[in-house]
């Protein structure tokens, strides 16, 4: 479908929101009901009514999207053909500006024995803030010819990025997936890499030396060599002026390649944060992404009470939504995150579509099972873009 | 989507059930209801209620699917790209152990004229008796270097398989599919198989000089060369131990070549042994295929009380499987076979799984309509496996 859509896009005034309620639904808790079947969401039931509604498979039928992928989808990108490399997601993830040209990696802090084989391939999950200290070390790697910037993400786990003339992402991983063994040397996947192979090889000798005497983190192993995502922005496809809300830099990395503006990522700490800029940008641009981080939280913490809660304090938020009068605002979740399971699921998710020229589906309230019912159907969440473009006047008529 | 599914895939100790009734749904009957809403099927009604229901196409819809067509898609694979050719499909159906490297021909016996020219493409549908009889004549064909099989199906239908080095599908049907012209010559389609052709011609112009005397069976046309099916097997696609169980030889074909073990072949009799045998191997695999046979045969028969009273036979078997407190259990159809029909059909095939991760459709019964509410929605056959490989907890996140 897609390879069409960008000749019939046009520039209007029309504004789309897309809020997005991250791992939003869920399954039956101990009551029999889902986390959205619990929560009292009076805004949502009321738009259930009156709008278009559906269920969305953000990757497949019984695939569990990861954070990246379910976002890629909901954003109208098939995240199996758009797939975001494990080390530009962490990079993005952190909120560093990747750039074209960049080949990022992940480093996973180690523990290697006096042989120099893998005892643990996480360095006994060291802590955030060890990671943090050894960074020093790693940043005073200097290679001619190359930029190199070391952050930390998270315990074990931190992001290497090479900048430079030349570089290319086809470099396989040094992480044997196996302890007794030692780490492998970088690989050149594909001839273009080559630069990027030898200057891996060379940043991961430096980079054992300057650890040998540290404790359990005595070595790294890298993987998911990546560069920029190959992504046509939402100006190129969609002749969109997009942009971004979101509190977690993860949300507004991939949010980055898809071409939109990120907005208030110094000041905004809370979803009123989040609103106000919104306002405060509102005639600047015509696409936002709006973006409630705490349903997936506490959805992974395994609270469902905590969760369903969450869930109205998102709710509360679409008042301000509609009194900007959007042409077209999607609610979805990128995933589904049941707080019996703890972690993100394969469940379909619902979504509603609202605007002057959708639907009304006359569902009794916003739930997995209502929305089972809805007039859009059970589809892939790449489907949900050219829906949300439409009904806001944004795509012309295909063939005469 | 099947290509990222082998790199989620793990290993678990839990369970899953693939209850197939064969040709299960319907249409409404002489009473307006179809044979799913006539049965008394009190299993099956409580757990739509606690599962996810949905219809599925198995090949396309409006695509009425063989058994073969029907089973692949609900072991996971597109039929379309996945076709098991005619002479294997035969060969398996009848059980006959065709081996990779072999190529199976279907034979159909035919009635010649004086001159050779094609008189009845089915020798006026011969008797299964009579064409036992005439086998053994077909069985003293010998040719240097190929060992062949010769086998009953049914009616003037047998199957031909050559056994060799160095054979290849890529032979053409002798069968012109017009009488008054005569049978053609089996032509080579890709070099690799030239041998396999002319064996092939060998083997016919041997066969028609054995049969030349008989009436009316006096020749044979044969189609449908094909050789093992290049199926990656659950092992490879999904790291499972599977298992079937099945009365019919066509069904456990079929589950062979995806790598399936055949459970009880020698000793099943009708669905009490069927499930005997699965609680007996119960601890030994991971994933369990079991079939009904009997809801299709009366579809078959055109007799639609028959047909409900094999649905609830069908519907009785559900307890022992739950007794065995599978993870994820899928209750499907591999095609539709309304009584009304008396034929397999085109129509979506309504489908429910269960298991503690699964959501509650709280449907009112296990009916077409019904199911045609449900959050699962309609869709094609092979993305049943993905939701219950995730519902049984063994598929891994994908995306970071």
């Amino acid at each position: 479908m897609l390879p069409i859509i960008p000749e019939l896009a046009k520039k209007t005034g029309s504004k789309i929101i897309l809020y997005v309620m991250d791992g939003m639904s869920g399954l039956p808790g101990p009551g029999g009901k889902t986390e959205m079947e619990t929560a009292n969401l009076p805004n949502m039931d009321r738009l259930a009514r009156i709008s278009e509604c559906g269920l969305i498979d953000p990757v497949g039928r019984g695939i569990t999207p990861g954070s990246g992928p379910g976002h890629l989808s909901l954003f109208g990108y098939n995240p199996v053909e758009n797939l975001i490399g494990r080390g530009a997601l962490a990079a993005a993830g952190i909120g560093f500006p990747i750039q074209p040209g960049d080949v990022a990696a992940r480093i996973n802090f180690c523990t290697l024995d006096e042989k120099g084989n893998i005892v643990d391939r996480r360095a006994g999950r060291i802590p955030t803030e060890k990671n943090q200290e050894l960074m020093p070390k790693l940043r005073e790697i200097k290679i001619p010819d190359v930029e190199i910037f070391c952050e930390t993400v998270r315990e074990y786990r931190s992001v290497v990025i090479f900048r430079g003339e030349g570089l290319g992402p086809d470099v396989g991983d040094t992480d044997p997936q196996a302890t007794g063994v030692p780490p492998l040397t970088a690989m050149v996947l594909e001839y273009a890499s080559k630069k990027t192979a030898d200057i891996a090889n060379e940043f991961i000798e430096k980079a054992m030396e300057l650890l040998k005497d540290e404790s359990p983190a005595n070595g790294i192993l890298t993987r998911g060599y990546s560069g920029y995502p190959e992504l046509q922005t939402y100006q190129e496809l969609y002749k969109l002026t997009p942009a971004a809300i979101a509190t977690y830099p993860m949300y507004r990395g991939v949010a980055r390649f898809a071409g939109m503006d990120i907005l208030g990522a110094d000041t905004i700490e809370n979803m009123d944060d989040e609103l106000s800029v919104l306002e405060a940008n509102w005639e600047k641009y015509d696409f936002f992404f709006i973006h409630y981080k705490y349903t997936d939280s506490r959805g992974e913490d395994g609270d469902f009470e905590a969760k369903a809660a969450e869930l109205e304090k998102a709710d509360a938020a679409i008042e301000r939504l509609l009194a900007l009068e959007p042409d077209a605002l999607a609610v979805a979740g990128d995933h589904t995150t049941p707080a019996v399971w703890k972690a993100h699921s394969w469940h379909a998710s619902p979504v509603l579509l609202h605007g002057a020229w959708c639907r009304h589906d006359n569902l009794a309230a916003f739930t997995e099972n209502e929305c089972a019912r809805g007039s859009l159907g059970r589809f892939p969440g790449w489907e949900l873009m050219p829906l949300m473009l439409s009904s806001a006047g944004k795509l012309e008529k295909y063939g005469a």
